[in-house]
């Protein structure tokens, strides 16, 4: 069985696609050798020999020595030097590797073959003690740590690990020579603190420091393998959800030194530009160093080539200039590493006497502007498929083009004040007031506002409007202030519960401190993160990015299912056509109603005493409804709208102080006690299952009838105009299809009224909104009235959780923190719970109506993994916020993809 | 074909199992004769022939004439009287008779044949021309009003119909004789009237009366067809949903007269007392009279035996001293009648000249108490079998023993207030109170007082308990005034939407009266009746009948689910324990917190700041609910306890007023600023769905692990006492497998260190409450762990709808009167909604569980047809409230009778 598999001299045993047998690193190097890539030359000990070792007590198979030694003797050929050899050794690195990254969680030992015996030649040979020295302790420090005290199991005496007190021995000798850096010291002092170290391990740990370079090999081979199952990387298996069973490969690679004179160097890049997409080579490196200078970032890197030129570093020397023939064959591999791999590469590399060295490569972390526009341009170059370019980028890397973002600069040194539910994306920084009124005058001055308030309601909505940002201290992410702020594509962050808001005062306690009004604030709301002070942000504008729009055209090729938008007003609508939205998913009407002429009408509608004047009342708000949808029909020509009739509870319109009460009381020429006991029996303990959705248009017929009218109205008008027009009356809350079946009538029949009245034809669909269980249960009863279902899945998620997304705020980050719900359920879907009843309404409604069109409208038809759901089930559309329409065009042809 | 039916001498050509052809009462008369008893004789038209009318254009079928003919000379011969005949004339009945009884939906002629040929003979043969002509005019009435004039499709004249037209006659005639009763006027009054009424039908309708008895016969037949398809029929059908195919049939009879002479007598009757069950002939009759005499209530009638006799009538003569023959041949019918029948039956018998004729025999409604009564003795008569004794009784009927009823007399006349949703059982009468101080106030001084408020709160209870009944003015029947009244058996209604509520006033506005504190209602809990004043009551005493206690016996004996009980105190548990509770399968812990040394100590938990506090304060109540917990463990020794973790949001233990929150923050030396922005923290918009059941248990381990402390201390100690008990801990409100796990492992540690602190061992299991949709749909994911699970249907239904219970009255009586709802959910379960879920909670839970013992404590564990529900859907036992404990034991035996 072989064991072992040798890498060097242009030709590998292994390749890219052994990632389970060699680990990713290795299976990687591999690769690059077969490629003719210059790698350091050694050999990977499989992933199957962990397996082994952790089945035999830590025992090796006995074929491994054998073939270790062989493979070693292939590495010592290929580098022309020798493991052990006095004059001219060989070293080694011996470093983890599973298939699938961990970063950090397990082990690595530098250096081996560091001896007593070997250092004079290496001295020799590299010309400088003061480098072999550093090397030493460096080989002191970690073979102790990680071999000795760790994988030996010797418990840290007092508590303090053998590396610490190592550490503070450099420190001590600092102090001594009053330098401040490693690099002061020379290599007199690296010198005695090897021996001072090696007198330490043997009476710290009771061993000698292992003086033989097989006993370091082994011994460091030993502790990769024992650190697969240290105490990090376990915990890190179970967060991530990868089996134990995987196993690490061991890398054995010949050292490579960047850092043993001025034909040395060391150096990092990306295949391309990974802030802007470029199609450049670019990265920094440094002369007389080792890699991780590069990134410790106590000396200013180098950048590569003139592209990576900046106002920061133009007096600085490119390594095109410095080393031109090497620069010429970096670039070389880097085109023939993108050709290879199909995908922008970051890579590292060493230049040890003028010769270079390609030490790593793995797919390039990239933003989201990057990311699109290497997608686009490799499928453009045939590099990649439209299929290829569609699965490349993340959904959400889509936000950081649709809404303007906090500098990520400024972000790191912010002064972070709290912590909340990332409802609205994008990023905001503004001057904090606490009421709508205050944010509407303070907007009109001119001046930046965050809205910072316990919770929304519907009267707040010019202050939202004219905020910068919201920022609310209940509530879910799908409260009100969400829902609202993502439909204009505004920062919002909901439910952080560290505040203290004093409405009164106009302060706000935070984190220990105490903001007024006026104070600056930022908010990141993509990560839910509220910072003090103003923060410089970077702004959008998806619409000039030509890579954004092609790549919506290739996804736009790819997918299947249609892309609405949830738009209550014409320029939310118009906006999210530009977006690519096909058409209005869900249209509420209760936004229109809290116009000051409006609401009038609206609370004489809710106090009438009789039908009659209850229907004179209603027929007031006829010709404004009317003109609402006059414009979203207009402004959605061709395409189909679909309007939620009126679904809030009606005490919601008339949340009044006492002087408003009094004041309706007087224009109503109702008596104040009777106006008081109206609106106090219209107080609800949980209006969420109250007297809403349909069960108003039930219990007030004329409500419905006036909607269906003003609809119809507008429809007609338009129509005759010659705009085309597809209205879809949505039912909401239907329960039982008897409710649905009562309202539908009502809307029919209107309907044929305005067709009589006005003489003019026009299409019209009725459905109804699926969005309590008992709704999906008995689909089958409903669907053959209704002519389209759409899933609700807000408030299907709180009635099948039991959650109110109003109060969700007091236990949902202790949910996700002890991992007791997975993620947020109003942000993605529950797919083994609401999404079984969502499955269920889809089958049981195409049981009885096979071609029934089905469609999303809750905040989950933004929400990638949950579009990936709808595909599954066979929806014929998402419907979104208008800034998440592109992110579902992208997500629904990932689906077409995934589930190829 | 045969349309035609004899029946008549002693054998009928159809029987009792003949309904559909003969409808009910053709078949019952045909029985009758079958047996052998005295029927007038006649015919049955079969349904056959209704059907052929409709579809045949009101034609008969061409064979009817002849079998009509034929079967009337066979009346005639049984009787000795030709029809038309003039000298001894025979007269007959048509009546509608449908196989489902539809009590005056359909018409009747009587005295048909009486014509200007027959009258003289009649007379000369009946030695009475007042009664002739009587007889002639009510036909005249009947005649031109049914056939004439309805069957005839005759629109009234200016909107009266002839019959008013010719009451009025008949009004002017005893004006002008200045008499009040027709009793008073004499034969020739009718005789006049006869011709005038004649004049005045031919006027009105343009037809001659006919004179000729086949036309009045064949007249009269197709007028009751005809009304098969009237507007009241056809209004009754739809309601009782009854197939219109069904048709009626017409039976044809020999008319017998009551009234002709002192020989002459009707009566009606029972076979056994139906106020009392018992085994005596009860009924009344009267000499010289028409059946409709006896009930009309002009005459006191008489009683048939000594039975019947009472204060009333002790001074009138029996039927056994006035006829004794007679008597003992009717009661020889009775005996007869109920072992042919086995059933009590309601008969009705004419007496003619000496000769005794039955009319009529079905079986007999009856009260609660006789209902019961009848079925035991039965059975132990070897009448019917135990599974017919416990078919014979409504589960219903056993509220009328189980709660004190107001006095079905009393509430003839009683002023009817308000209506609301009937919420507990039974009846109560008392003096309002606003308050549930001033009702503990009041009921210390040994007032009888009803608690009249908007809705109430745990804070209430004390108040509750204390008054005889309790009224709201909103919530629905699972309500918390509700829930906790049934608990105790007490009268209650609630959703009583038309009161107005003035608590500072202390009035209460209902249908334009104002009530004031003091004034005395009534209410009638078992039909939601809101009376003005104090009216009388019937007691309750169950466990001293012995009927009840062997009817119960029987049901236990069929019955294959266990009945428990749903009980929070000793006493209560103790009480269901008398009623026959198994076990109690919800005992609820939150009541146990109100009491005012533990509230304190609740509070304080509510308000720390730090789990050290809140651990602190808990822990207060551990010795409270230790006691608790042995008080109910005793109480129910041997047998299982479910007790459920606290539920409630924590915002219900701190509604304060702004004094007792001054005074907490004193008594708990916390700022004030601080305490009351904990409190506000805690309000929730949508509490029914907010912080609560596990949610609790899982922010704040320390309760769960006090209350598991608590109940495992009591069960050792019980144990160490030689009292066997048997903990069942259950999770509430458990959604995800996850949060069971979580609050599962609290308490299965805990009962580990206090089986090894007290060195005892005791059973125990823990399991969970099914209710919210999603605990349904993922059942197999929490079965696993789950030793039990328990259907907490009331929230199951308001998830599964998306309807509040407290909220619900808003809309409810609107969606039962519109009928889109057939019903209350929350009172009968939605079996096609909510069962499916309750199904495939059970189904998946034991599909990897196949002996999951699984039961119901909601609300429908106590309602008959969710009992057979739970039967047919595979329930180990349903648990209800105490008072409805018996009901549960019949429902839950004849849920196997009805599935056999």
């Amino acid at each position: 069985m072989k064991y072992v598999y040798f890498f060097g001299n242009g030709t590998a045993d292994g390749s890219a696609d052994m990632k389970e047998l060699l680990g990713g690193k290795g299976a990687n190097i591999a690769e690059m050798t077969n490629l003719g890539i210059p790698v350091p030359p050694g050999f990977t000990i499989t992933t199957d020999v962990c397996t082994h070792f952790y089945e035999h007590h830590k025992e090796y198979p006995s074929e491994l020595e054998r073939q270790v030694t062989d493979a070693l003797k292939q590495t010592e050929s290929a580098m022309g030097r020798r493991f052990g050899d006095p004059a001219d050794p060989l070293l080694v690195s011996v470093r983890s590797g599973a298939a699938v990254s961990m970063p950090g969680m397990m082990e690595t030992v530098l250096n081996v073959g560091l001896t007593s015996k070997t250092i004079p030649g290496l001295i020799e040979k590299s010309g400088s003690a003061r480098f072999v020295w550093d090397a030493y302790r460096r080989l002191i420090m970690m073979y102790s740590d990680v071999v000795m005290e760790k994988a030996g199991g010797v418990e840290p005496k007092d508590g303090v690990g053998i590396r610490e007190r190592l550490e503070e021995l450099i420190e001590n000798r600092k102090e001594e020579r009053e330098v401040e850096q490693d690099l002061d010291l020379n290599g007199d002092d690296w010198k005695e603190l090897a021996q001072v170290f090696k007198v330490t391990v043997k009476d710290v740990l009771g061993q000698d420091f292992p003086d033989d370079h097989h006993e370091q090999l082994w011994g460091a081979t030993g502790a990769v393998f024992q650190s697969w199952n240290g105490r990090r990387a376990i915990s890190y298996r179970r967060i991530e959800g990868l089996a134990d069973e995987m196993g690490t490969a061991v890398n054995v690679q010949a050292m490579v030194f960047g850092n043993m004179g001025d034909s040395c160097a060391t150096g990092v890049g990306f295949t391309r530009n990974p802030a802007t997409g470029d199609n450049h080579f670019y990265g920094e490196w440094l002369a007389d160093a080792q890699g991780e200078d590069v990134v410790a970032g106590i000396r200013t890197p180098n950048p590569l080539n003139e592209w990576g030129r900046g106002d920061q570093n133009a007096h600085l020397p490119t390594l095109n200039e410095a080393m031109p023939e090497i620069y010429t064959q970096l670039d070389g591999i880097r085109i023939n590493l993108e050709t290879h791999y199909r995908d922008m590469q970051d890579i590292e590399f060493t230049i040890e006497k003028d010769r270079l060295w390609m030490l790593q490569t793995r797919v390039g972390k990239r933003n989201g502007a990057a990311s699109i526009k290497i997608a686009v341009d490799m499928h453009q170059e045939e590099l990649i498929t439209a299929e290829e370019a569609v699965m490349r980028v993340q959904p959400s890397q889509l936000d950081e083009l649709l809404h303007p973002m906090v500098d990520p600069d400024a972000e790191v040194s912010a002064d972070e004040l709290a912590h909340g539910l990332p409802a609205g994306p994008g990023g905001a920084t503004g001057q904090i007031v606490f009421t709508a009124d205050d944010a509407e005058a303070w907007a009109k001055d001119g001046k930046k506002v965050i809205l910072v308030r316990k919770e929304t309601s519907p009267e707040d909505v010019h202050g939202m409007h004219a905020a910068k940002a919201i920022l609310t201290a209940k509530g879910g992410i799908t409260s009100h202030a969400a829902l609202v702020a993502r439909g204009w594509g505004k920062c919002c962050i909901v439910g952080c519960g560290t505040l203290y808001i004093d409405r009164h005062q106009k302060t706000v306690q935070v984190n220990g401190q105490v903001l007024r009004e006026g104070d600056w604030i930022t908010l990141n709301g993509t990560k839910g993160i509220v910072y003090a002070g103003e923060l410089s942000l970077t702004p959008a504008d998806p619409l000039r990015n030509e890579s954004f729009k092609k790549l919506m055209t290739i996804a736009d090729g790819v997918r299947t299912m249609g892309v609405r938008t949830n738009a209550d007003r014409p320029e939310d609508a118009e906006q999210a056509r530009t977006f690519g939205a096909e058409g209005i998913g869900l249209c509420r009407t209760e936004h229109m109603f809290f116009e000051p002429e409006r609401i009038t009408a609206m609370r004489e509608m809710i106090v009438a005493e009789t039908e009659e004047s209850r229907r004179k009342a209603v027929m007031k708000l006829l010709p404004f409804q009317r003109q609402d949808f006059y414009g979203i029909l207009k402004a959605m020509h061709d395409l189909p709208v679909t309007i939620r009739l009126l679904d809030p509870p009606l005490h919601e319109f008339v949340t009044l102080t006492s002087e408003q009460t009094v004041e309706l009381a007087q224009k109503l020429e109702l008596d104040l006690d009777k106006l008081k006991s109206r609106i106090e029996s219209l107080h609800e303990l949980n209006p969420m299952l109250g007297h809403r959705g349909c069960r108003l248009g039930i219990a007030y017929p004329e409500i419905t009838e006036m909607q269906a009218r003003a609809i119809f109205e507008a429809a007609a008008q338009l129509s005759e105009e010659s705009v085309k027009v597809l209205p879809e009356v949505m039912i909401p809350l239907v329960g039982t299809a008897a409710e649905f079946e009562h309202q539908e009538a009502i809307v029919r029949r209107v309907a044929e009224e305005v067709k009589s009245e006005t003489g003019v034809d026009f299409p019209y669909l009725v459905g109804t909104m699926i969005e309590i269980p008992r709704a999906c249960l008995t689909a089958n009863e409903i669907a053959p009235k209704a002519e389209f279902f759409s899933f609700g899945t807000n408030d299907l998620t709180q009635t099948t959780y039991g959650f109110s997304r109003d109060d969700i705020g007091g236990f949902l980050p202790s949910y996700l923190e002890e991992e007791i719900l997975p993620h947020d359920p109003f942000q993605s879907l529950d797919q083994s719970g609401v999404g079984q009843l969502v499955q269920m309404g889809v089958e049981k409604g195409r049981s009885v109506k096979a071609d029934l069109k089905i469609g999303i409208c809750g905040e989950h038809g933004g929400d990638p993994d949950s579009i990936d759901f709808c595909y599954r089930v066979g929806l014929d559309y998402v419907s979104c916020s208008p800034f998440r329409v592109p992110i579902a065009r992208l997500a629904a042809a990932q689906a077409v993809i995934t589930n190829e």
